[in-house]
């Protein structure tokens, strides 16, 4: 407890392209920060493969982290004297903004899919296990790094605290779209924040938004629905994730099979078996991945070795249109082509199909309810939910899109001989 | 030959957060970079260290070889009609401004000093030898690879081919200033880049400026001044670029030491035995330096252990101002006081000097002579020198200035007991 | 016709905060800009009351005007070599965008209403009559002038040129978002209009964008929307408007029932008897309408006077969301009661309807019939309606929003003595 | 007194485009702005005659002085607590950096220099006359006015009050600086203010700056020394200048010869007398001189209706470098051959001189003497004067700079005969 209120002698900067500067004054966020498993989001890109199709996007998990503990700040300066905010819950909002994204791996999306994990587990394992920053969170209480873990898992009793990091506006959203739309370049992902912060109030048990902001919130949902679609989405960045779940699909399968690495995938082992302890998880870092995929490039498995070569000098795979839903029959015609080449579908014909929904008020029952953004209004302080006021909200609000591509190696494809009857009817189906 | 003039059918482009778009339509340009040896620069960082000091420099010398390409591309395309030009020169300037950083490896400044490598060599070898890239050069023309090594070496006939990448204002700065602002985030480098482009004419052996664009050169020469000493010379930065260089010492000792690696550095052999051939070179990049230091900070030798964790985890070294010139005893004094506390003062003690020389008229017979900007006057078309037109330029001519770091591990002094002698005298020589 | 190539030795360049620079190779262009009937739109604002809510916002219809045409040039030059584009029409775009509002007055929104003018037959007239703008047109050829005039109305036979200055996606509108967003200083207003410029492809009777761009054109259409709503339509614009529509009444009924004016209205009488002439149209500027304003303040009407001081000093009229349609009963109970305490309704009550359609497809019969913007789809080079495409253009297209305000003077309420029946009657109907 | 701490019940935000947002809490200040003689700054421009150079340059003294006053209250927001800091000063500060250009009329320059005033003591009289302002200021205290009036004049004993306003690196500057960079469009005038804010520090009698925003300072002064060359002192600006000042000299001559204008110069007549009193200064805005300008276009006198003609319609002089000091024989000649074909060369043949000193330390005895910038040291305390700790100041410190350039109207020598023997004489003395 004695820790709780200890101030650095000066404020600490740190120079960030999106916030200008990040400002640091609790000696538990600068402690924080100096962590080992902090400072490994270093090494864990925030975009994952986007990389691959926007050079910029080479920013970092520590990067956003900062960012969205920045945000934060600024909110609770704001409402220091407000009513309905108990200034006590500060430290506790910081911490969990900064520690929010702490148990992400490398191109967590994929490892999380193959492997069945999540990224949530781990970050309450960091927060609450035998780690550096777990002893510094103790210092300020006993209970604080429950406290956090409960924030940031959405089961901490204030829910006004849950809302300013989870939410449909909340800082960790308002940070990775001005950042990952800074570092990619594009023109999107603007919207005022600076206004969207001023009308923020807390309310009971959520942050509401002034009436008066509403137009400053409508930006904000379209900048995240352009964000999504031209960034997130981008089917560029999806090939390479095909290709690295299948780089990691046929790793564990290899393993099930008791092949023989020429390296040990010593780093794998606990992921190929299901049984992740923290230790390992916290070494698997992107470095380490592109350390065994550039060595795997050197197995004697074909596929693994030409898909690792593939990720690491990007020969991504080529795509189409294709609704699996609606074309089942060119689906199972192409996969039995695929396997009379001998280019096994398994691994080189992928369907992917992504989906968003831009914004969506409260339908109890179904799943992954969202709670709705509400309008404060000026005169009655009553509250109105944000597609019942704005048109534009309303007209994108609960509408799931969904893309559906088909990846699959075209420079295989063209190396076939002309002659092949296979190769015709395949390009038939692709192109038309 | 054939291939000399081979456009893509479509124009293709890059989405860059400082140029706004990369405009590629040379299908050789295309075709390198897809190659394995260009891919391979997204995996080294542009600016080494630097992201532990300002966490937005996490891009890559593959971002900054496409900004110095479409800068060329542009300068080009001012050209393309001007007497002095000869537009056969254009494809040669293209790939010479793409490639020109291509035998960078990770950490290039550490590694070199350490293991006594020039990069520019390996760019040539990467060019000439038996490579992707070696392969695209040669449909241009036989000669052509050697065209763009000798562009890139300075050595190329037409010395205004040559001044477009390698000058005191060629395209190179010119992208790194403006680019390693945007991704750090700080507000110096920043110029009118456009504005230079419009004012640069060819002129016999060089690119010289029309005496109007004069401000906007005197604008970009401050902008670089004050980029080396706020971000390239940051001491934080040199201190985690000195704790690479003590690692990398250390382990080459410990090689030479036959100490036995429990982790065999097969990728570091050949840089410890001084025969690194270009494959092996290839392979080494800042993913698998990465894997090394995670995997030496178990090793048994305490220094390298030690160095290693404090890579990894950023814990740096601290500094104070101070000359070794003029402080010849201070040092000697701690070095042996060093020694007493058993902190070896080879590692634990470094001085770190920077020197920048922000702009410099030629003076026959110096080491590094530079060419001087020439400013091209409006009725006479005389040529004139920058610093002999601009007092700002004059001023800080030919001044080199040069800061010196003493680095030190604080961490450790403070760990030493209360009452040990050397800890006073340590303190008092470091802090008076 | 001999001028028709002729170009300046020199590219001229104009510094533009919103496109950088402004490029001039023409001669024609360059003589246009210098007329007096082009530097007169220096003394006309771009956003006319706007600056009294946005301080930024006093850039003049020259700036915009500018800014057209540059956009106008460099979609020119990217269509210079493409199929379906005759570049013998270039001078003509660049003619008709630079001076597509040459025939605004001051503040000419209210101007037009009040005094039954149109600012595109002042446009016609300026181009055609005895002008200098005519004589340097008429330079090209003799027909040039009507040329320009076609294509301003509408009228020209090749509906593409048409189209790049005139359509739901044309320079004009491209320009004055990006730039008001600039001046006002918002975050709305901009978008991608690079990308937007490399999609635009010329098609018989349009300009269409590449399916490609959808995303780009969606962010712009969000853009205009929320210029409309947050900038062109703010409240306290209106207020000003509201007020200089009447003064201006004001000053011509007292006109037509000849009141002495202390300062004889020479600039105004033939815009009170309703026969301007061209010349005292061009004479009218901003800086002829505050000389008045101000010395309106001195003239005995009480009206007349304290409308005029509180435009000039901005003590503007207050507002309620009001809706005449179904408030039509306490309409005339506060017409009945503002007379009743003697502040004429008929200046001082007044009810002010701005409505915007932010996009829509054609409806053939219905008045303002919009043409479409087109997507022109990548195998087939089919054109597609945008909403067809889009579902956040679907979803605001063709919807009509209008939004009702009621003014009036709070400061005079504010002043009725407590005890009025009256004011307690006109609070509550207006503040409830 | 009693209004001393009135707060509004809401903060009031302006959108400003260089700070962003501009913060009201105080009711004097968000009454202040409401006054008439404040709005009026609105009908002043800024730059006076550089829109004509620069087209974006339209903003007003309106703009700039709500931005100096939002500076200061970012400045004193961090001293707030500290040492040396009176926060019984911050309102104080508040008024003077609004109301300090509050005595500016239209073009000051021109028509302080020709008919003799000085905007400063127009300043005082609208603070301490009987003016809205005054009245407002006098709620706080009866002494309140002519603080505010001390602290404008650098006369206020606590010099660190007056230094926020006025001195080398005050509020004053670092808001022109910004704000004519974006307005203009130029790349130069940005330096990181979040920063130089940061590093600000009360110390008795003045703001010092930390050591560490050296760079940050030095890179202000040179923003400063760029602005002045590039956009200040350009010569097509000084041009309209020369022109206007001309006739306003023309005017009054024509006034002292008792010349029978057309229209009576009423607003002028003081000005023309010598005797100007508050009412009628604050009556003359930019829009009653653009009003007279065009009148005079239509009078009789050829030499003020050709210049009139000149700066409405932006027919300026040419120039040529020119230093009169050292060109004495030429310009007597020219001199004479204007006389000769009947150009009168007191109106027509304009030697303007502009100089500007970038930066200086105190020397005592010289006339404007200007407080020199210091830096605080971090362990002593000590403050050490810029220009000894910085090359790039040191360089500059203390050079003046001046330019001259000699005006006349090339369009109407073009008009010359051919073969009239003054022309080529003149043609061969200007252009060589």
């Amino acid at each position: 407890m004695a820790y709780k209120d200890e101030q650095l002698n000066e404020e600490k900067v740190f120079k960030d392209p999106v916030h200008r500067y990040i400002h640091v004054k609790d000696q538990v966020i600068w402690d924080l920060i100096g962590t080992r498993e902090f400072q490994r989001l270093r090494r864990i890109k925030q975009l994952g493969t986007s990389y691959l199709t926007f050079h910029g996007a080479e920013h970092s998990r520590f990067n956003h982290s900062l960012g969205v503990y920045e945000i934060v700040r600024r909110i609770l300066f704001n409402f220091q004297d407000r009513p309905n905010w108990d200034n006590q819950e500060r430290l506790l909002c910081l911490c969990a903004a900064l520690l929010h994204d702490l148990g992400h791996g490398p191109f967590s999306h994929s490892f999380e899919k193959v492997f069945k994990l999540n990224h949530e587990d781990f970050t309450k394992k960091i927060i609450l296990g035998n780690t550096e920053i777990n002893k510094i969170l103790k210092k300020v209480g006993e209970g604080f790094p429950q406290d956090v873990a409960d924030v940031i898992n959405k089961t901490y009793e204030n829910k006004l605290v849950v809302s300013l990091i989870s939410s449909q506006i909340d800082a960790d959203r308002m940070d990775y779209l001005q950042r990952d739309a800074y570092f990619t370049g594009v023109s999107y992902g603007h919207f005022d924040m600076e206004r969207i912060l001023r009308v923020m109030r807390p309310v009971e048990d959520q942050v509401v938004i002034k009436q008066t902001g509403m137009h400053a919130v409508e930006d904000y949902i379209m900048s995240r629905y352009q964000m999504y679609w031209q960034v997130y989405f981008h089917p560029v960045t999806r090939s390479a994730e095909v290709i690295l779940s299948k780089i990691l699909h046929r790793a564990k399968y290899l393993y099930e099979q008791q092949y023989q690495f020429k390296l040990n995938p010593t780093h794998f082992l606990s992921f190929f078996a299901g049984e992740v302890d923290l230790e390992e998880y916290l070494r698997l870092d992107e470095s380490i991945v592109f350390y065994y995929f550039q060595a795997w490039v050197q197995e004697d498995d074909e596929v693994l070795s030409d898909l690792c070569e593939r990720f690491i000098n990007r020969r991504l795979l080529k795509y189409i249109e294709f609704n699996p839903n609606q074309q089942m029959n060119e689906w199972m015609e192409l996969y039995k082509l695929f396997q009379a080449i001998e280019v096994d579908p398994e691994y080189y014909l992928v369907v992917d199909s992504s989906s968003d929904l831009p914004y969506d008020f409260y339908r109890p029952g179904e799943e992954e309810e969202r709670l709705p953004i509400h309008l404060l209004q000026p005169k009655n302080n009553e509250l109105k939910e944000l597609s019942r006021q704005s048109d534009i909200v309303e007209a994108i609000s609960g509408k799931k899109r969904t893309d559906h591509k088909l990846y699959f190696p075209l420079d295989v494809l063209e190396n076939l001989p002309e002659g092949r009857p296979e190769k015709k009817r395949i390009y038939e189906i692709l192109f038309g």
